[in-house]
């Protein structure tokens, strides 16, 4: 198979899971499933493929768990206190379809949602290895890791002045970094294995998908991407294109494509679809 | 020791733990602390007593963790889109002191650091019984708990007519039961022991709390409360006390609280805080 027949096989066990995680009928659960439905599956795909590598035939409640995890934090993100954002995988997004009430609850739910899959032990037979999945994935998550990201960029709006480059880096190790190495992690965790080289993987992984980000808010096609693009120069945000310019922003991230495929050396050929994965971070357009 | 000397004992335990638990001097950090100050501990000492109960020892993280999380729920439900509330604990609620992002974060956060303590090995020694906890927490606090009953909340506000009886209930055991409950069944996951009786305890206590809550927002002081009261009432909001009278709402509260006690029996003098502790909740004034 290839990496894209990967991918969409791992997004397709993932939704199948998904769509039986959420019940009930009022708005604050079909709002927790519209946050479910679409998006690439990139973290959820990590550890999959993560997993796969280790020898670990099935990590789709882990992977699940993740996706949940990143639907709550896109839903409480594009609040209007938050960035006001309409659009979101081509769809209305939950507080313009339903309100900021239900935006703010389905995006709780889903964060509980995550804790819920990796302690539950249908995620693995060892209570040990669930435990440390919710340690990890709640200190990737919260006020050190991705809160910690969010909060440093709404300080940057009331700074007076653009971030530096170690600023805007901080603040995206944090922000989506610190998810994407979780993700990039589980998979050696699921199979009690050193994580070190999936996690080095993932953390120049998750600094060329954030240049990537960067490029695609700069000059991205907006219907392709299915959210609103050029906010971050709108706003005069500090982002890798505005401070290294177009060129220097995209060898930069071509570097950490291959500092990402390096980290899997010790996989040989088996951590293929791995290595494409980082070139289709590189080159992706949504 | 009496009641209020073992309940503020088992406050500053717990305060001495939420001290150290947030680390950071960002806006969101601060209000972390803000929304963890103050409060009266009652779901925190449910399990540090439950767990007493038991043979355990400290059960102080576990209750940290559950006022972590009791501390987001206030802090998104005094939002504005939520019950937009300005007063909480005697202080400026948090989106008041800061603003609305840094509440939505805040919250956030505060639950991602509920599931950190719970999966802690200073928790529990065992990983078998670390998973339990975050896996009930987070039943009790999704949405088929907590969740679901502030969204059955909001459901009601545009329902053209007041709830019945049922539905007040239904309402409350998940907005406000589902949590108590674990609390109280905390002490005894801790040891290892049946939980059922301290779940049937913390149920009863759980409805009786409720009810003393409406009475508390028809006829208490506001100063002494240190939150806004008479809000259902204005709202024409069903609630114990419009759907049953004052005379009928002290009635069924005081009759909880003879079974919340009574669950009880087979611990015999031993649980007398916990009987003092349903006594208590029947007769608070905030």
């Amino acid at each position: 198979m290839t990496f894209h027949d990967r991918l969409d096989s791992a997004a397709r066990q993932i939704d199948a899971l998904l769509r039986t995680a959420v019940r009930g009928d009022l708005p604050v659960h079909d709002a927790m499933r519209h946050a479910l439905t679409g998006g690439k599956r990139l973290r959820g795909f990590l550890v999959i493929e993560g997993a796969a590598l280790h020898g670990v035939a099935d990590a789709t409640v882990a992977a699940a768990a993740i996706e949940a995890l990143h639907a709550y934090s896109l839903v409480h993100d594009d609040l209007p206190c938050m960035d006001d954002d309409d659009l979101r995988r081509g769809q209305p997004t939950v507080h313009v379809r339903w309100d900021e009430a239900t935006a703010v609850l389905a995006g709780d739910a889903l964060q509980t949602l995550a804790f819920d899959l990796l302690s539950d032990p249908a995620c693995h037979d060892d209570p040990a290895v669930r435990c440390v999945l919710v340690s990890t994935l709640a200190r990737a998550a919260g006020a050190g890791g991705m809160v910690l990201g969010q909060a440093l960029d709404i300080a940057a709006e009331t700074a007076g002045r653009p971030l530096t480059l170690n600023e805007v880096e901080a603040l995206q190790a944090a922000k989506t970094g610190a998810l994407i190495e979780w993700s990039g992690a589980a998979g050696a965790v699921l199979a009690e294995a050193d994580p070190a080289p999936l996690t080095a993987y993932a953390r120049a992984l998750g600094g060329a998908f954030q240049i990537a980000d960067d490029i695609l808010d700069a000059e991205g096609c907006e219907d392709r991407a299915g959210k609103r693009l050029g906010k971050d120069a709108a706003a005069g945000k500090a982002t890798f294109v505005s401070l290294l310019g177009m060129d220097a922003a995209r060898q930069r991230a071509a570097d950490l494509t291959d500092a990402a495929c390096a980290a899997l050396d010790g996989y040989g050929a088996r951590a293929e679809t791995l290595r494409d994965c980082a070139r289709f971070v590189l080159t992706r357009d949504r």
